[in-house]
């Protein structure tokens, strides 16, 4: 593969010169044009070391307009990158729409370190390849344009640029380490590229690599494929802005759906749940502990009908929890900067660290709830969200986080019997709205929305709890029991 | 003081319920009304441990709409947190406007623990005390309202919590460590305490101090002096929203500023430049890296007419500094969360950690500059920046990062002559837009601002380089120059 890469391309300073000048004008050009479609790009540079990714970085900052750039180099990890999922990292830097973010230091790099060190084996080395390929497909999906340039230097110029032996306008400013140390590894970085550029090398984000020994020819190479990939951008057919929505036609023919399977007649006396409470708080308060000092966290996402219960089931369980242990992530409209992002990263700029634990009140599966029913997501938004919703929740348990997910249910008429008692309460009646109200008309869309939801995202690793909520004590108990469980079940 | 705090104060169950009925209801109104105002609200829970802090953040999370509700636990410092100046952990969790930031730990916590650790002396403590003030008078200055809470309890009840002997309703659910440790500083912690409470209780933050050994009466009394507190702010007369900016008369009558210093005629042979270029660009390079070896941070801010040459004056930053260890930093116009917090927090939240560089391409100066010439900010809000930007660079110098400060001054006939060159050529064309022409017209008004900076901000640790821009070259190196020598003076 790279002795392709090994020919002696180089440009003399006039054509450089002659092509920079073209280029950049165009480089701009499509910069905004891609400002004026929202469209956010990423560009990885990666490479061996010595092949001037730096330099390449610099060389685009000084073409295009760096107000709308930002590098991201990411190169060293802090303690709180390393205590939450991997992934965590790069979505709290994703560039937002119309702009650039330029990554020195991917989501390649784990997968070549571990390579290298002999950290992995066959079947983690396939998981890390399959997380790349879906975090790229997924971003791919919401409109994100991916660039990724791989530089090569045959193993002299790699010498020659980490002794410093370098003509000095070619010098690579990074002499860290003992040089001698990266050019026995040459060999095994190549062969570990090699693979992993090939199983990576996919039609929405694909690969382009650069012969990197002269210096003009490689930015010049790279400016132009990112013209290339820009303007190819800009140029593919893409679907309407906001794909009409049709009216979601009841084709099930008043079927029952798995909702129906929820006891609606279960309940707790009082007198139970009053011994009942106090005992499963203490046991899940011990577990937090336990948790936290076995830096493990863990994950409740609560969603149900309106005025099932959800916020009086969250209190139950922070209640229970010291508030130094938890983070209560509630979520209404998104902000212009979550918007500006995929709907994901609203979720996993919340995810705490390692030892702690993160509650959502609502989540990420409003994608496939309010915002299919409401028709504030298209189609082919909220029917690729049930995967992507998948992966993400696997990345958290591969880092070890314990995850439950409630559904409350209640029946019609209960809600109905809860939304007048609302009204009739003062320091409960700011939690029924006209939405409230206009969302009951819709019941039969939710019943459906949520039988697809939990057919497509009850996993075995991360399965739905459909909780009775119609006795709200029996509800409370059944979620502090879960939680106990799943607790108890993945700690020591 | 705290023998006040002793005097056996409880509520029975049956009081407890009916003051809560009518609380409760309060405090939800006062929230909405709150959050109908847009003011943010902070509130500070302290005091000995076993005093039942949590338990009183659950109960303001149970009485009030948690939605609108984040509780803070910094208990833990991550790295992150530590490799960059003290402030930046609060700034990253400062409420949004009409939000409740709860604080459990705050920024008086390690005031008290270099106390009890007897690492401090009184000049530091002082130190410390002015900048909690002039934090907390910054907040309260921009709307925000401050609510401090001090829960007391005697040695007796600590030790009855800590050695999990209290009644069950009333225990402390965090037994980490020896209990009796904790019983052995209580003297120490109520000297302390005292002290800080009487140093930092101000008009606009003061502390309210509560006796915590009974649950019952330590829940109402807080909650009361909450609801009290919001009251009293939405209460108080208030400036107009939008206080009008009266334009700008130029009083001096055309008397020379600070600017007319600027050596108009400096300037730089251009093989000159070509040889002093490489050698400052190495220079900083190698020392880039001694900072980043020593952990020590660097930041730059870039300030300057239009045209002036900012942009590439950074670029031939940025072109020295591996992108590894920078971060360039640009500002336009706010997004919604931006304009939803203290305009500072815009920056804070950009500031890099230990070992690293941030450049600011605009900053924070934008408040006494664009935004006082332009009327987006009220005088008294461009006034009082004066003094909070100078709290903001200290704490920064304090943390051990350098500072440099660039105007980059050019005549009006300069800046004339550029507009007109920018026009003329295609990949600079997108930098000139009408309102860089509108701006020349307020010429003047923009001297003044300069000159009121200069003269508010420019102290002996933090002075401000105004740098003679007609010629780039000569304005480039000057630069350089500068950044080179601030660091080499800083770094061992």
């Amino acid at each position: 593969m790279f002795e392709a890469l090994e020919t002696g391309k180089r440009l003399d300073k006039a054509t450089f010169d002659a092509r920079e000048l073209v280029l950049r004008e165009q480089l701009l050009q499509y910069q905004f044009r891609l400002v004026d479609h929202k469209v956010p790009t990423i560009i990885v540079v990666a490479g061996v070391d010595g092949a001037g990714k730096g330099s390449l970085v610099h060389q685009l900052n000084t073409w295009m307009d760096p107000r709308g750039i930002e590098t991201n180099a990411l190169w060293m990890h802090s303690d709180e990158e390393e205590s939450r999922p991997y992934y965590w990292r790069y979505w709290r830097c994703l560039p937002r729409r119309g702009e650039i973010g330029v990554f020195l230091g991917s989501w390649y790099t784990r997968l070549i370190r571990e390579r290298l060190e002999d950290k992995t084996d066959a079947a983690r080395q396939a998981r890390r390849l399959a997380q790349i390929n879906d975090f790229e497909r997924l971003l791919c999906a919401d409109g994100y344009l991916i660039v990724k340039l791989w530089l090569h230097v045959s193993s002299e110029t790699q010498h020659l640029q980490l002794t410093e032996e370098a003509p000095r306008q070619q010098q690579n400013p990074r002499i860290e380490a003992d040089a001698s140390a990266w050019q026995k590894v040459y060999p095994q970085v190549l062969q570990c590229a090699q693979e992993v550029i090939l199983a990576s090398d996919t039609a929405h984000a694909p690969w382009h690599l650069v012969e990197a020994d002269d210096r003009n020819y490689r930015e010049i190479a790279c400016g132009e494929i990112l013209l290339e990939a820009m303007r190819g951008h800009l140029e593919q057919p893409r679907p309407p802005a906001a794909e009409p929505l049709p009216a979601l036609a009841d084709t099930s023919g008043g079927q029952p759906t798995v909702l129906d399977r929820v006891d609606s007649k279960a309940s707790l006396a009082k007198e139970d749940y009053r011994k009942l409470l106090p005992q499963c708080q203490a046991r899940l308060q011990d577990l937090a502990w336990k948790a936290h000092r076995q830096r493990r966290s863990f994950v409740a996402v609560f969603e149900g009908w309106d005025a099932a219960g959800k916020g009086s089931a969250i209190r139950r369980v922070t209640g229970a929890v010291d508030p130094r242990l938890y983070h209560l992530a509630q979520y209404a409209a998104p902000t212009d900067e979550e918007l500006d992002h995929h709907y994901l990263w609203r979720f996993w700029r919340k995810i705490q660290r390692d030892g702690r634990a993160t509650l959502f009140d609502r989540s990420w599966y409003g994608r496939v709830l309010v915002e299919r029913v409401e028709g504030f997501a298209t189609n082919a938004q909220w029917q690729r969200a049930y995967n992507e919703i998948n992966q993400f929740e696997a990345q958290l348990l591969e880092h070890g986080t314990v995850l439950c997910k409630f559904w409350i249910h209640i029946s019609s008429q209960e809600q109905l019997a809860r939304f007048k008692a609302r009204e009739n309460t003062p320091h409960k009646r700011y939690k029924i709205t006209d939405d409230d109200w206009r969302n009951r008309d819709k019941w039969r869309d939710y019943e459906l929305a949520v039988e697809d939801m939990v057919a497509h995202t009850s996993t075995s690793l991360a399965p739905w709890t459909l909780v009775a909520g119609n006795d709200k004590h029996y509800a409370r108990i059944q979620i502090l029991e879960t939680l106990c469980q799943a607790l108890e079940q993945a700690l020591d």
